[in-house]
């Protein structure tokens, strides 16, 4: 396998919001995603949500509270908690999620996820 | 939780191939680590292995061929396959393995792994 430069592999999409996977790892996909906006609320019952933002600024709001993330930061959701991210300016993140995990919490409103 | 500055973690300590722990994710220890010179020949017979580099070179040998990697790029070693990194200069890693797992695979010999 040759090594994933999480970098080009940002620079060849342009959507938000549009999860890609650029790896799998003990049945997780290893994605990056370019956002922008407000996500929708939502929780991951079976599962942490794993952020680390490589470009841009991202707040993850919880409903008591928010955490403020810069590049180099990163921020484990604990499964079942809910929260919405939010980003002013685009911003790229790394994620990774087991498998067929809808991004929304909700398979019916999830986003497809397509290597690349 | 706060966030994690990878930055901040890798500053506060000079210790070389000694994972240390940042954050847990679904089972997983999320670590970060220096490292300089050559790691032991290994494989992991139950997990992938996963590298993330922050900063440096970092060359990961197989037995029959090598990756180089540099900031910014990512690359699973599949379970079971025979690995050693090497890094001529200091190098920066994020790294992802199975609590517990020995970063030598083999508990004998492996580094103890502390949170910081």
């Amino acid at each position: 396998m040759p090594a994933v430069n999480l970098t080009q592999k940002l620079d060849s999409f342009i959507d938000h919001w549009s999860p890609k996977i650029v790896s799998t790892f003990n049945g997780h996909d290893v994605m990056v995603v370019k956002v922008k906006g407000e996500f929708v609320w939502h929780s991951h019952e079976d599962t942490d949500d794993f952020f680390l933002v490589l470009k841009g600024q991202l707040t993850i709001q919880f409903r008591d509270s928010e955490v403020q993330l810069a590049p180099g930061d990163l921020y484990i959701v604990p499964k079942g908690l809910e929260h919405r991210t939010v980003a002013c300016e685009e911003a790229h993140l790394l994620l990774i999620e087991p498998h067929g995990t809808p991004n929304t919490g909700d398979m019916a409103t999830a986003a497809t996820k397509d290597a690349i």
